[in-house]
């Protein structure tokens, strides 16, 4: 039986699942934390591969997704602000090398819009675009039915996008990103330093403070907290009006933990969208919509990329 | 003999080309200024478009290159900020209607991207952005050899991207974009504003401040007309650094009239790009230059558009 091995690595933890040949039902599935002290994450990549191989140990391919920017024509993740020991490291040359099957790689973000587009929110639609908004702001762009990856595959990333040029400063250094102001992270932080500064809120007594709880208080009628989901989403959408003067999609899909906050994230959004696109006709036919597959969506694209390349 | 016809509408003026089957060179060309009071731009452009028809006046195709938002698939152009009479106009079937052939529609920056792409600055980059600078800011994108149209052919309005969310107002209303800050218009609008607050310069005794006049004086050490392309240039780098982020391209191309100021604009353009690329990957292969084509890049777009399509 052909079986193809699907891996998504993330900032937190890395997964791996077997596949059959065809059909997105995985037949085993595992995880590990990305970081663990004292213990190299690609040795540990290994480990978690191999409890995912069948019992002959014949698989016919790897898809990799993983935090960009990387090149999926070399093989390699240059930089990875949330997984340092993976930067610059040719993970496709590595895994060929242990397993003997050929393996591909593509960004986390650009593998869940292709999973989208294929089996999820965004089937039909040969325009779209896919952000994420977790930890930081990822995205994946089919621009008439291709994934957009440019010169080097480096393409598609809406999160680095400057938006403030005096904001505050991004994960990667860089100030006023897309990510570095609406970013469940950055969320997050806005609220932490609006109660800093004796801000009334019902998340002062708040031990974690995340998107999560703050979208619990702010369904609970905390108006901090439903001031901070109004902050990033007009942000957002007023960096998606510019993407929809770039790319004129027929779809936008949100995926990412922060997106499960549905309408207290896309209500401002698509405020925003209306006021800031230059004609009303970038909005007219345009679906705005959340992820289908959630956090399988990477993990499904890379199968699909592993699959259709060893299957032309 | 298949004779194509080429038209070119602009802000100030439309002209109009005759070609022959193959080959770049017009056979005629003819222009008007696109403004007349109390005649209609429409009639003006048909008796253009018969002044370079041949003797015979067989042709196979018109192609044409206007200012967007404009839909290339149902022919339409929308809004044109420059250009009131055209709004909402079907000039594709007002021109089909009157000469009887197919006649085909893009967006001018578009056209001279695939100008620039086929026979310009451009040739063997399947991944490149064509920026035009002049009274507005448009754009061009190939992606992986295909020129970026959207859903509604609607793509690529680079100049309508938010730089600056409190910045000037754009001369589509919206504050901000990368066309109210760098273009021609606003470099002017910048260096008359310091004026008027008492700046020192020999620009004080100009009659007619434009780009050109400012980058005369910048090139003879005026230091008010050195910043305002030192400003201009870093904005537009700045911004580039996003369109990097999302396009990835090999090639950079400059086109427009304030990008004859050659290394006035594109030195602070490659000095902000580098400041702001997340990798450096994103400039190790990249090419930043003037385009080839200069005045005539739309209207041999809009020839390879019509002799393309009609060739099929």
């Amino acid at each position: 039986m052909s079986t193809h091995i699907a891996i998504d690595i993330g900032g937190t933890q890395m997964r791996a699942a077997a596949f059959p040949p065809e059909g997105y039902q995985p037949i085993k599935v595992q995880r590990v934390p990305t970081q663990t002290p004292g213990a190299f994450p690609q040795e540990r990549l290994i480990q978690l591969i191999e409890t995912v191989c069948p019992p002959d140990k014949k698989i016919t391919s790897i898809g990799v997704a993983a935090p960009g920017p990387l090149n999926p024509k070399t093989g390699v993740i240059y930089t990875s602000p949330n997984i340092a020991a993976f930067r610059d490291f040719p993970i496709v040359g590595y895994l060929q090398e242990k397993f003997h099957v050929p393996v591909f790689l593509d960004n986390d973000a650009n593998l869940a819009a292709v999973g989208e587009w294929q089996i999820g929110a965004g089937q039909g639609h040969d325009h779209l675009i896919y952000l994420t908004i977790s930890t930081g702001i990822g995205s994946g762009i089919i621009s008439d039915g291709h994934l957009l990856q440019g010169e080097q595959g480096m393409a598609a990333e809406l999160g680095h996008v400057t938006v403030m040029p005096d904001g505050p400063l991004c994960g990667c250094g860089h100030p006023g990103h897309l990510e570095a102001i609406a970013s469940g992270t950055n969320i997050a932080r806005w609220i932490k330093e609006q109660l800093n500064q004796g801000a009334e809120s019902s998340l002062q007594n708040t031990e974690k403070i995340t998107a999560k709880t703050i979208a619990k208080a702010a369904n609970h009628g905390d108006q901090l907290a439903g001031a901070a989901f109004e902050q990033a989403g007009s942000y957002i959408g007023l960096a998606l009006a510019s993407f929809l003067h770039i790319f004129n999609p027929s779809m936008v899909i949100f995926g990412g933990g922060v997106s499960k906050s549905g309408h207290l994230l896309l209500d401002p959004v698509k405020r925003a969208v209306k006021k800031h696109v230059i004609n009303p006709k970038y909005t007219d036919n345009l679906t705005i919509t959340t992820a289908d597959l959630g956090d399988d969506a990477g993990m499904i694209g890379a199968l699909i990329l592993a699959r259709t390349a060893t299957t032309k």
